[in-house]
């Protein structure tokens, strides 16, 4: 088997991301401590999905969502010092340090001696460029592609554009919906390394009887992984 | 001389753009009907500007800062329904109809036919392809680029890779900032067609006295401007 090309998924594949979503929702349901935490998150999310076709991923569409559900709640009387504060929040969001995840500087260093590196990522152009400059990444890939999707045309253009192909390419992600599930189908290999918290509008089942499916616990083990495959 | 590749601007070149975002802004300024509408004028500006670094371009980027002007001129009580009628009036930018500019349609297959024609622009992804798939002219285009900045650079890594170096491009945009000055700097011809209205952000001397440097008042003109220096 030839494998010429690996593609990885940024936030949360190489570094955090969701715990930085994850604490300044913990910030809003404190601004809004009137409130029940359990009804906030459920308003916040409904939000979210409503809005996620016109703002997309990202810092500033979940800040505008937070704007709006604290108005909502509030029946669009928030108290002084509240909006302030998320504003300011998703400020603090953007400019949050970048913090690589374990074994990723290493397995990435092997991996791009081998194989085409593209990163393939959603989310917000400027974030994501600027979070890969500041990991110190960037030199290590091919290509970078931030796209507004990941489907199977995704990982079909990608790897037509920057590889040989998706049947001689390995997607590896933490997401089974974007990074997985969309890159079998494509007829590329897939692997799955899960992050501990995932966003719920990227919670799938992954295709655990697929023959180029992986699922590793850590990104230490994928350039072995591949090796194995590329054997094959 | 050889040409080969044409370079083009989306917003406010391709179609309508900062006529959306002035709409916009009258209705922020009746909405704040209060204030003085230079004061606002002034103070939204400078919001913009301090957030141009953290939200770059775009809508959501434009939303967050009419809410933060908002807070700042209603000492962060404004008055019941303004900041949801921000956060409409946002949403309602995102989803308008793309309405393309006279003469686009008919220039751009003219051009497609010949030259190698890429879309050079910056802003929010999402909202750029939203648009160009509205618009019904992504079909005309080799290559898409959207970017978070448009440099010297930028145009260097375009024209390499989707067309035979920037000695070979020509550049065609409403922005002597963005879409003028950076390419002939990369060595492409730059033709600047001024919209009506310009973002101030984005006024700059255009380069009159360069050989590469063409202002057409319609891109209408554009194939045969290409043409002649073609020719010669």
């Amino acid at each position: 088997m030839t494998i010429t090309t690996v593609g990885l998924d940024a936030d949360d594949t190489l570094w955090h991301n969701e715990t930085i979503f994850r604490l300044t929702q913990a910030r809003f349901l404190d601004l809004l401590g009137d409130h029940d935490n359990a009804l906030i998150e459920a308003r916040l999310a409904e939000v979210e999905r409503r809005n996620l076709r016109l703002y997309g991923y990202g810092i500033k569409g979940f800040t505008l969502s937070m704007i709006e559900t604290a108005m909502e709640l509030c029946e669009g009387e928030p108290p002084p010092g509240v909006l302030r504060e998320i504003l300011a929040a998703g400020r603090e969001m953007i400019a949050h340090p970048v913090e690589t995840l374990p074994g990723v500087d290493e397995a990435l260093h092997r991996l791009s001696e081998q194989y085409r590196l593209v990163l393939v990522t959603k989310g917000d152009l400027l974030d994501q460029e600027r979070k890969l400059a500041a990991s110190g990444l960037g030199d290590l890939f091919a290509a970078v592609e931030i796209v507004s999707e990941k489907d199977r045309g995704t990982y079909d253009r990608v790897f037509a554009r920057h590889g040989t192909g998706a049947q001689e390419a390995v997607m590896a992600g933490n997401s089974v919906k974007s990074d997985v599930i969309p890159a079998i189908e494509a007829g590329a290999f897939a692997v799955h390394i899960p992050y501990h918290v995932t966003w719920a509008h990227e919670i799938a089942e992954p295709p655990v009887d697929h023959p180029r499916f992986g699922l590793l616990d850590s990104i230490t083990h994928l350039p072995a992984w591949i090796a194995e495959r590329a054997q094959a």
